[in-house]
């Protein structure tokens, strides 16, 4: 029985058994733990000791805990051993965990790896390295209980039972024609409530939902969801079923899309996958920030010659300099909101590309009266600093007109991104906040030029 | 047989039944579809169109619908019932659906339901909403499989055969002893595979985690990710198993928190959690705006201030105030990626509390070398601008200050916020922003003050 443990209790113990030196000690202690365990440890641990503690590990163990660790610790794992080790550990492992291992750019250690495997099994993997990155056929696996319309229950049994041991979507029979098309789905529920003698055939329902193997992952996740799958059969375009994502990797999927919208959101370049805070070093961070960070302030300098623009009444009223910051980080917040709630109602399917114009004008219209209601504020603060009714105007009115313009724009560009098949959550906050910058600064000193007669 | 169909072509088909009048036909057509379609058309259908669809779906078909439509759509079909027409449904649903109904804060509905319903029923609903909303208790069933450690593999079986048509977590028995207290797990899996008369008590194993009710449905959702769990044990303090919480309702979580880091980030207040883009209302959604854009206003006056004692500085180099977006803009966005990279971090339990020193140092040197970086470039763009070589330095070194400082408290806020037990998406990008606006404003303008002598 494995023990539950609280995570950093268990680091501690590893790293006073490391320290000791005592092997066996350690190689008791970890056989009593969850291989999802040991993967957190060993993600924590520098290069050397993680190999010292993967090298106490049992096969089957060892096989688990490559599956759970992150892409850093894994590759330095896979690196150290021969390529025939390797080979051995990825036998014992699920496909598509092998996949992801092997996904990532190493393609001369791939090549190597691929090799030393046992050619049925290579070709296995290679043909699901052939589908792109985060769709459904990286994720799927082959291990499915294929039955027969004619199969009784009590044969469906006996299947459930011989497969057991190997295979992972148990919860579901999926029945075949005699060209491996999909005709139906038998769950295990229906199938234990069935009368002795019943067919298969006769047990059987449609799929809820099927997908390809090119079907991005969000929307395989999005499907598993909406119909509460335990694991969803993926088809290919001549109706072949080829395999089935179980919703364990769905769950993963999710954890891992969530995350990287916030990344997005925040202008941060995503790296691979796997990739843990303290295990990513301080030069990849910054190469992976650096580069927006670039763009941003490039595109941030049209401000500069906004402003040039209108030198002279900035130098006659030096007061109009004072409400810049304000200005532009209430278009930019308001701008963000917007965007937050377009990456959620897109992600979550509730807008669709046909409802660009309704959403538009919803937005412009809740932007107007956002910038009315934080108008008045403006206007009340500009007049009590006391720079007279005509700043107070100037400073009021540039909120109205600058809050409806970032609200709407902040709604278009992510619907525009999306059409164009671009991550919304790329077009992130930061991004909008910089263009509304240059246009926002541009409307303030159009109206005070109006206003002030500058 | 349910058909599955693209959403756009279902709405399509039921509004012109609608239309048409031709009651029968819509009756036919949502017999053929599945209750989560059926619910995201209902979603998209104003309140009359709603009750109409509604009243044509058969008891059973209504109560899995019920359980699919977001909020305001439930609320307004609950509303259109009687007390004891809305019981009934309830009967019909799983607990945990029903819960999420009440759980909403309509007290006296509430109140009048739980009245109409079977007084034991009510009673656990009553139970389950006395637990904090968002955790474990609110999310569980109490429909599992109870088994006890005497008995043989085939009387499993038959228990299992006998809970298939009600019991929601089917691929595991739980080990209860005398006293309700959870002794160990059998799986489907393990069952399955068990030599003929062999007990239950030698094939459970304890359970990979457990949690109680008042556990954080983010914790329930990271066990379950982490151990790759189709149910999770809900047990109370003394030991007595309470229910389960099944993966179809950790999927539901995953995706509702992933949606609600992505609107605090954006400092949008989150609604109720099954609010849907285009059933708010523009009022309920300015109202979740306002606030937020309301205090970041009354925080921005502080740039203002910040200005003000620079009044004379701004007067006598006008070109001083052209950068002021840019740099305020840069310290921004260095900012919000930081508490990005925070946010995951923390969320994915990479960074721990104790961790905190070791992240504030890592990215204030993060924050420096990014800074040295960007301020080459605003030196050479201050420099090209030709203001001449001072205020090239001024801007160049006010870069390098700002980024640093914008850094290290864009890590150090959302670990001050996990600390006080505060979510730190909700110290959203904006709030970070406008912080960071007036202190680099200050420093850009003391740096100012120091090399131009103004």
């Amino acid at each position: 029985m494995k023990k539950v443990v609280a995570l950093d209790s268990l680091e501690e113990e590893v790293c006073a058994a490391l320290e000791a030196g005592r092997a066996e000690d350690l190689s008791a202690l970890l056989a009593q733990h969850h291989a999802a365990d040991i993967a957190d440890v060993i993600d924590r641990l520098d290069d050397d000791e993680q190999a010292r503690v993967f090298a106490l590990l049992s096969p089957a163990q060892a096989a688990d805990v490559l599956s759970e660790t992150d892409l850093e610790a894994t590759r330095a794992l896979v690196g150290r051993l021969s390529p025939e080790a390797a080979a051995a550990l990825f036998r014992r492992m699920s496909i598509d965990d092998v996949v992801e291992i092997l996904g990532e750019d190493v393609p001369e250690a791939r090549q190597e790896l691929l090799e030393a495997m046992p050619s049925a099994e290579a070709r296995d993997v290679a043909r699901h390295l052939a589908y792109p990155p985060r769709t459904a056929g990286r994720l799927m696996t082959e291990s499915f209980v294929r039955a027969t319309a004619e199969m009784t229950e009590a044969e469906a049994m006996a299947l459930l039972r011989a497969a057991a041991p190997a295979v992972e979507a148990l919860s579901e029979l999926y029945v075949l024609d005699a060209e491996g098309r999909l005709s139906g789905v038998v769950t295990f529920r229906a199938l234990i409530q069935a009368p002795p003698g019943r067919r298969l055939g006769a047990l059987a329902v449609a799929p809820a939902a099927q997908v390809t193997p090119e079907t991005d992952q969000e929307e395989v996740a999005r499907l598993v969801s909406q119909y509460d799958l335990l694991s969803i059969p993926v088809v290919a375009a001549g109706g072949r079923m080829l395999g089935v994502v179980t919703v364990d990797d769905v769950v993963d999927v999710l954890v891992q899309e969530g995350s990287e919208d916030v990344l997005r959101l925040g202008a941060v370049q995503e790296g691979a996958t796997d990739e843990s805070y303290f295990t990513t070093s301080i030069w990849r961070t910054i190469r992976r920030r650096v580069g927006w960070l670039l763009i941003l302030f490039l595109t941030g300098t049209l401000t500069v010659n906004v402003l040039g623009w209108f030198e002279e009444a900035l130098a006659n009223v030096v007061a109009l300099s004072f409400f810049i910051p304000l200005l532009i980080g209430t278009g930019g917040n308001t701008g963000a909101q917007t965007v937050s709630t377009m990456v959620r109602g897109l992600a979550l399917g509730e807008i669709r590309p046909r409802d660009v114009w309704a959403v538009v004008a919803r937005e412009l219209i809740s932007g107007l009266l956002l910038g009315l209601l934080l108008g008045v504020a403006g206007f009340g603060l500009a007049a009590l600093i006391g720079n007279g009714w005509d700043l107070a105007l100037v400073v009021g009115l540039a909120v109205v007109v600058i809050c409806t313009w970032a609200n709407t724009i902040g709604a278009l560009v992510p619907l525009v991104a999306h059409r164009l098949r671009l991550d919304p959550a790329l077009v992130s906050a930061p991004l909008i906040t910089t263009l509304v910058d240059a246009t926002g600064l541009a409307i303030y000193l159009l109206i005070a030029r109006l206003i002030l007669g500058l």
